[in-house]
């Protein structure tokens, strides 16, 4: 059985698990994060069960947080993602592999040539996922002494995005000859020089790299605040931001999709798939158990660790078995913190209660069994809450091998999710047309 | 029968061709600089062959030449290295890997993580080729105006190079204990924070990858001028800088490796592999056949173009049948300026000798049998000449061809070269030491 919207399914994978104890599960791999072969095996298992993408989110500096927690982080040493990314590339053939790349500590030129050259050596597989760089260590590291500001990192953002696909358009795609008989390479009508001048960046063109297989990247975002909501309406194809709740993904949904019509794009053109952290059992008692047995491995210094990064101050001083204190609004992820902030005067947490829930992870899961998870999922899916997910492992790697096993064929059964790949591009997967170049009108019918 | 000193082959791959006309040469590949599955089939040749190491130059940006040159340079189209060499260390095991980066538009917090990425996902194959940025039109695609001077670049290429070293340096060896039991990831003793602060970078660190599997990836370097050979004799471990005689060669050997004492080095512990082009045929008469023919494809509007660049002003004004008029000295690569002025007097070559001259390629080259040409490359390793070469191939895959199959056979039976790797690393292929970590003094014992 087949049906008229299917699931989209990404693997998020860097941290290959988000929960901070994923390291630690018995028999899992505690390398796994930073072990070549363990991320090939991964990306593999996931391409044979039809997964539309490989996910590497970044970071550029080590995480902020107390050295009491961050020697039991297993994130401390992790690939840059646009290194992994073009190894796996030549080792499978149709997943779709998307990296993170910050607007705020990047050269556009250099994005949009590793992205470029991402694409075609994959065929058409790269994913750009477009950030804002939240942490603040990561001024240190690149010769600021704070954090640009929210604003001024989503306003350069924007200019930021329109300058690397502008660089992409470069050239038509079909300007180069290469003709040893003329000894014409290209032609020189179809290249296009951007010549940018705008409030942050000056950027004079063209890439040194042919328009990508997939006209551009595919574009992904997470930004739930109200700027990045607005530059995903305009921008983004693919946003993995989690609502805690259906209902709150519902009125997410609705309202990034509700953007899009007076921005001139339909909203089929942006896919939204959540991170949800996905544990499995054959009864619900034994993924609950496996999620209880994962929770306790938690060390407390690091629940107080993350969340001093949720709320984007120091918590590590505060009065364990007291209510949350006022918390100053800051330059952290304004909706990571605002969300958290809710659900601490909702419930009357305290700061024992909440460092344990972040600790072990507070977004978006799903536990139980392959027929209640897929049951969820079903939910989500035909009540317009999102367009697929971007599932994230418990640990691994039997967490992932219990989605592929168990998950994935009881979503084919029922027809939401796809038996094999129909196209060979990440947006054939995703079901996104290629971008006509904007600078050669004529290039406009793509493959899409 | 085996000898003392070895020749160490690197070979030079971008562009595939160094020869301006080599993508028209009959039979041959025109998109080859640009097509994954050839550059996949050469590097595994190459390690076949049992070279040091394959060796991606780079430039951001287009190069500049005027339009009539340029649609008639296959470089206009390439891949960003270090996003094709990890492609390309998935599919190799044993040859290295190097790849160039500019100090001058990069950061070297992102350059350390990626080539400690590469490193890693490599096995130790890991080299960087530091250079500082040449091309002018760089500048503007990175939000200046003009070209940093010569000495800026150099001074700040200098400080760049401590920087990403003590990045690299940012872990112990041993730092990462990634035990389950105790939920101890690492040894907070083992990691040091670079915190630097210098004339033109600020950089906290530490680095969020773990120490490279050779401790530091190789550091190449191209550097001829007075400025270059002293950074050369200062930090680089290969240099592939050429003279064009065996007597230049000669000095310029023991000029650099004899600074090096002073600085605290032992001169063994730099590889001098100039970039030399070989053109080989059953007889010399084929030979010198072969790269007439390669010649005669050089168009006239490209000849000027690469007059240009090495002069670094414009000559597609100048008269073709009068002498070079009178150059100012600028600001780009002055040893190469100065080299062919050098020529331009000493001969009195027109302005079309010249043209011809560098846009059918005027540096080192070998042309000749198999025999003749491992003469010459015996006689400037004995010589002192040389450590060995970067072979650079007249056209692909022919000319890649010859050299895998005739020249290097020719080479093992005259013990001048490896018939099999001795390591697995490309500090073990070139014979150089591992860098002890200059922040934890127990680690100097490695594992050269």
């Amino acid at each position: 059985m087949s049906r008229d919207r299917q699931l989209h399914l990404g693997a998020f994978m860097r941290p290959v698990g988000i929960h901070t104890a994923w390291w630690r599960y018995p028999g899992g791999y505690p390398d796994a994060n930073f072990n070549f072969e363990h991320l090939t095996h991964f990306a593999r298992r996931l391409e044979a069960a039809k997964f539309d993408a490989f996910f590497m989110a970044d970071h550029l500096a080590v995480m902020n947080m107390p050295v009491a927690a961050l020697r039991r982080s297993a994130t401390v040493t992790s690939f840059d993602p646009l290194t992994l990314l073009p190894a796996l590339a030549a080792l499978t053939s149709r997943i779709g592999l998307i990296a993170t790349a910050s607007t705020t500590y990047n050269e556009p030129y250099h994005v949009a040539r590793k992205f470029a050259s991402l694409d075609h050596i994959s065929k058409g597989r790269a994913g750009w996922n477009l950030v804002t760089s939240g942490n603040p260590d990561e001024a240190l590291n690149f010769g600021r002494d704070a954090h640009l500001d929210h604003a001024v990192r989503y306003a350069r953002a924007r200019e930021f995005y329109d300058v690397v696909t502008g660089l992409w358009d470069s050239w038509a795609d079909d300007a180069f000859l290469m003709d040893p008989e003329s000894g014409l390479f290209f032609d020189p009508d179809k290249l296009h020089v951007l010549d940018h001048t705008g409030e942050f960046l000056k950027v004079k063109g063209p890439l040194n790299v042919a328009r990508p297989v997939q006209g551009w990247p595919v574009i992904v975002q997470a930004g739930a605040s109200e700027a990045g909501k607005q530059i995903a309406a305009a921008t983004a194809e693919m946003v993995f931001g989690a609502s805690p709740t259906l209902e709150a993904a519902q009125a997410y949904y609705a309202d990034v999709k509700g953007r899009m019509p007076a921005l001139g794009r339909d909203p089929d053109h942006l896919k939204i798939l959540p991170g949800a952290l996905v544990i499995l059992g054959e009864t619900e008692a034994e993924a609950q158990a496996k999620r209880a047995r994962l929770d306790d491995l938690v060390h407390p210094d690091s629940g107080l660790a993350n969340l001093s990064v949720r709320l984007g101050v120091d918590a590590s001083g505060f009065d364990l078995d007291a209510p949350l204190p006022e918390i100053p609004e800051t330059n952290a992820s304004k909706s990571s913190q605002a969300q958290l902030l809710d659900y601490a005067r909702r419930t009357g947490a305290t700061v024992r209660d909440l460092a344990r829930k972040v600790g072990a992870y507070a977004g978006l899961h799903f536990v139980g069994t392959p027929a209640q998870v897929a049951d969820r999922m079903e939910e989500w899916l035909d009540g317009r809450g999102c367009d697929g997910f971007n599932v994230m492992f418990p640990f691994v790697p039997e967490g992932l091998d219990d989605v592929v096993d168990t998950l994935v064929p009881e979503l084919q059964r029922r027809g939401l999710f796809r038996r094999d790949y129909a196209g060979t591009t990440l947006r054939d997967h995703l079901g996104l047309p290629r971008p006509p170049n904007r600078f050669f009108a004529s290039q406009a019918t793509g493959r899409a």
